[in-house]
C-alpha cells in the first residue's frame, strides 16, 4: 500500500505536467500495431461483391479488422483517423452552440413502445432482455431517450431554447446483410444531435444553422458531396435533407437538376420516368450517393406523445418544436476513402489522415546510410509546427529498403512522404518529397523542405 | 442540390479554419444545460440508502440524470469532466506506447464460450440475440475479443513487443443491484489496455510500467490513493493489483500497513483477526475502498485457449504473455466527488472541473450594473492564460442576484469563482476571488488578479 498525499508539491506537479503535456513523442511504424496483409502480385483474388474498395484497403493496410459479421475493430491508425473527424464535429457544433453529452446505449423498451417505433422499426432493432426481463432497445438513435430525459427534468424555460445537445457515441443496427464494410454494419459511430425549440419559426431557423454547420464540416473534409431532399422513414416528421458522397458504390439513388442546383433522394419520386425538376423543369440526373449525414425537421412527433414542454413567456406549458441531425462518423471515414483512393492504395481527406507525414530513412548498410542522421531532426522540426503537430511518423525499419517502405507509405496513404536517400547525401543535401495525393515528387533543400510544409 | 468540388480555394479555407480553430467561444451559463434540482430549505429529505452523496449533488447540479435502473446520462458538464479524464490518461498512455484501438461493445458469444466465462460469469453478463439467434456478450470487458483478433491476424513478430493496445469505451454489467450512481451502474465508462509480451519477464516489466502510468494519472488527479494485492476474481490470471480511493462508501475492504507501506483486499486475507502484516508483522488497518483501477498479470490464460501466439527470434510460434488493465473512468469521477465534497457543494479534482472559472457579474438594475463592462475582458483575458484556455464560464444571467448566482456556484463547484460586485466599481477596481475547495476569499486588483490566475 502506497499513500499519496495531496501536498504542497502538487502545485508544482501540475506545473510540470502542464509543460510535459507538449512533450514530443515520436511515432514509429516499427511500433506501429498496422497488421499488413501482402496479397502476393501473382494471387488471383476473387472479387467479393460484399466488400467495397474502402473496406479491402482499410483491411490490407491495418487500419480496420473484421470481428464477426458486419462488425469491425478500429486499430490505431483508423481510431486516429476517427478522432480527427470527431474533432471537426465538435468544433463545428460549438460554433451553433450545441452542447456535448452522452446517453446510455441501452434505452428502456417502454419508451419505444409509446412511440410505436418498438414494432415499426422491425428486425433491425437490437432488443436486449436484462435479468429482470425488462426490454431495452440498443440504441440506433435517441430519440426517445433524449426526449424522454428532457420530460422528465424540471421544465425548460423559454430564456433556454434553442436548446442543442449531441453525443458520439456506438450505435447499433440489426443489418439482415451486412455489406461493404462500414458502410453498412451493424455497429458503427454516430454522432446525433437533438434540437428543442419554441415554435416552428425558431425551429426552421435551427434547422437552417445546423445545415450550414453541416455544409462547413463536409466542406473542410473536402469530399465533393451534394444535399438532396431526403425520405423521413422511421425518424418521421416534416421534411428532411440528406448529404451524400456521390459514389458507384452509394446504395441511394438520387435525383439531380445541375441546372438550378435543387435535387432529391429518388426514394421521394414516384414516377422516375418523369424525371424533370419541379422548379426550373429541366431534365434531372440519376447519380448513385453514399449518405454520410440527415437532418430532420421533426415538429412534435416525439415530443407530443413523450410530453415534452418548455413555459413559454406567459408562464404557460407549450410543446417543444424539435429537430434531429445525424452523421455517421465511420461511414464518413470508410466513404471518403471510396471517393479517393485509387484501386491500390489508400487516399485520405488531408483533415482525416491518421498522420500527414511518413519520414523514411536510408536502409542499415547501405550506400545512403549516412543520411540517417536527418530522420530525427526533421521530425523534431515538422512536429514544431503548429499543422503538423503530433502528425509524424517515422518508418524506422532500416532492415527493409527504402523502396519497399515507400510502397507501403503509399499504399496507407499518408499524405506526404520524405524520403531521405542518396540525394540527402550529397554535399548539399537534398530531400525527395512524395506528394500521393497529387502524385507529385519535389527535391528540396532542408530549407525549402520546412517552408514547403509549414503552411500545409 | 449544391455541389461543391474541391477547388483552389479549399487551400485558404484550410488555413483560415486553422486559425479559426483558436477562436474563442464564451460558455455562458444562461445558455448551458445544467437543470438543478433546487431542494427546499425545509423539505424533509428522506435518505436513500442507495443513494451515494456524489449521486446526490451530480444529480441535484444537473451532472448527471438518471435513465433506468442503474443508468445514467452525461449532461454537459459531466461529459466535459469525462473527456478531460479522458485526455489525461490518453497522455499517460501514450508515454508508455500505448495505442488507442476500439473494438465492438458486441462480441460473439462463441469466443466467451471458448474461454469459459460465458457460464462462469452468470447473470452480470449481459447476452444478445441478433435476428439470425447467433448469440453476443454486451461486453464488460474485452480479453477474448482481443485475443481472437489478434490470433486471426498476421503472426506478431517479437520485433513489435511488447504490444500494448488500450480503448476508452462504454462497458456493460447487469447489476442485481444497482446503487451509488456511477459506483455501481449497468453501463458504465471504461478504459481498458491489454499488453502483450514475449515472455514472463518482459510481461513483468511491462506490467511494472503499466503501474507506474497508473500511479502517474492518480497522482495528476490529486485524490490520495492507495495500491493494493487485489483478487483476480473473474479475470484470473497470476497476480493482481487495484487502486482504490480510501472512502467510507466504498465497498471493498482493505488490510493496510500503515508500517511498510503493502496492503491487499481484505477478501485475500483467509483469517481476518490475525491481521499482521506479512512482511514486516505490523498490525494491519481495516480501512473501505472505492475501486477506481485494477491491474492483471494474465500470463496464458487467454491467450493459450485463443491460440495468440508471435514469432520468436527463431521463427517460432510462441503463445504470448499476457497483462490486463483497467480504470473505471466514470466511477473515478463519482469516486472523486464522493471524496472532495461537502454534504452541499460539489468540489472538483482541479484537473476534472468542467469549468475551472466562473465570472459572476452584476445584476442588471443594481447599485453595481457598472461593473458589467469588466465581464469579457477579463473572460477573454483568462482564456488566453494556456492553463485557462476554454475553461471559463460567464455567469450571464443578470436578472439574478450576485448571490444567489455565487450560491450556486459554489454548488457545482467551480474552483475559482471571480465576482464582479460593488469593489468593481471603485476608482480602482478590487475583484473578488473565492478558492472554493480552499474557502478562501481574496480581492484582487487587476493585475493582480491575472497574476494570480496566470499559474494556475
Amino acid at each position: 500500500m502506497k499513500m499519496y498525499k495531496k501536498s504542497n508539491t502538487l502545485k508544482h506537479t501540475r506545473c510540470l505536467h502542464y509543460l510535459l503535456r507538449q512533450f514530443y513523442h515520436q511515432y514509429r511504424v516499427s511500433q506501429l500495431y498496422q497488421p499488413l496483409s501482402v496479397v502476393p502480385k501473382e494471387a488471383l483474388v476473387k472479387k467479393d461483391a460484399a466488400i467495397s474498395l474502402s473496406q479491402k484497403l482499410m483491411m490490407e493496410c491495418g487500419i480496420l479488422r473484421p470481428r464477426g459479421n458486419g462488425m469491425f475493430a478500429f486499430l490505431p491508425l483508423g481510431l486516429r483517423a476517427l478522432e480527427k473527424l470527431s474533432a471537426v464535429i465538435d468544433e463545428e457544433m460549438k460554433r451553433v452552440g450545441a452542447q456535448k453529452i452522452l446517453l446510455p446505449s441501452l434505452t428502456s423498451g417502454l419508451l419505444w413502445k409509446k412511440t410505436g417505433r418498438w414494432e415499426s422499426t422491425g428486425e433491425e432493432l437490437m432488443k436486449v432482455k436484462d435479468r429482470h426481463e425488462r426490454d431495452y432497445v440498443l440504441s440506433a438513435t435517441h430519440e426517445e431517450a433524449i426526449v424522454d430525459m428532457l420530460a422528465d427534468t424540471s421544465l425548460l424555460s423559454h430564456r433556454q431554447l434553442s436548446l442543442r445537445l449531441y453525443q458520439i457515441s456506438s450505435k447499433f443496427r440489426d443489418e439482415a446483410n451486412p455489406r461493404f464494410g462500414l458502410l453498412r454494419c451493424k455497429e458503427f459511430l454516430m454522432k446525433d444531435l437533438y434540437t428543442f425549440d419554441k415554435d416552428e419559426t425558431s425551429a426552421t431557423d435551427t434547422y437552417n444553422q445546423i445545415c450550414t454547420a453541416y455544409d462547413t464540416i463536409f466542406q473542410r473534409i473536402g469530399i465533393p458531396f451534394v444535399k438532396v431532399s431526403g425520405d423521413c422513414g422511421n425518424i418521421g416528421g416534416n421534411f428532411s435533407h440528406e448529404y451524400h458522397f456521390p459514389a458507384p458504390i452509394g446504395q441511394d439513388t438520387l435525383l439531380l437538376c445541375e441546372n438550378c442546383g435543387t435535387g432529391s433522394n429518388a426514394e421521394l419520386v414516384e414516377d422516375l420516368d418523369n424525371k424533370s425538376c419541379n422548379i426550373c423543369g429541366s431534365k434531372l440526373q440519376l447519380q448513385k450517393g453514399i449518405e454520410v449525414g440527415h437532418t430532420f425537421l421533426l415538429g412534435i412527433k416525439y415530443s407530443e406523445p413523450l410530453q415534452c414542454y418548455y413555459q413559454n413567456e406567459k408562464g404557460k406549458p407549450t410543446v417543444v418544436q424539435m429537430g434531429c441531425y445525424g452523421i455517421g462518423i465511420s461511414r464518413v471515414l470508410a466513404a471518403a476513402i471510396e471517393v479517393l483512393s485509387t484501386e491500390k492504395n489508400i487516399r485520405w481527406p488531408w483533415l482525416l489522415a491518421p498522420f500527414k507525414v511518413c519520414i523514411v530513412g536510408p536502409k542499415k548498410g547501405s550506400k545512403e546510410e549516412k543520411a540517417a542522421t536527418w530522420v530525427n531532426f526533421l521530425a523534431r522540426s515538422l512536429n514544431n509546427f503548429p499543422s503538423l503537430r503530433d502528425d509524424i511518423i517515422v518508418d524506422d525499419r532500416d532492415n527493409l529498403t527504402i523502396g519497399k517502405r515507400v510502397m507501403e507509405a503509399k499504399k496507407t496513404g499518408f499524405p506526404i512522404i520524405v524520403v531521405l536517400g542518396k540525394y540527402a547525401c550529397e554535399p548539399i543535401p537534398q530531400f525527395e518529397v512524395i506528394e500521393t495525393a497529387r502524385e507529385e515528387v519535389h527535391y528540396f533543400t532542408q530549407y525549402q523542405l520546412l517552408d514547403y510544409l509549414k503552411n500545409r
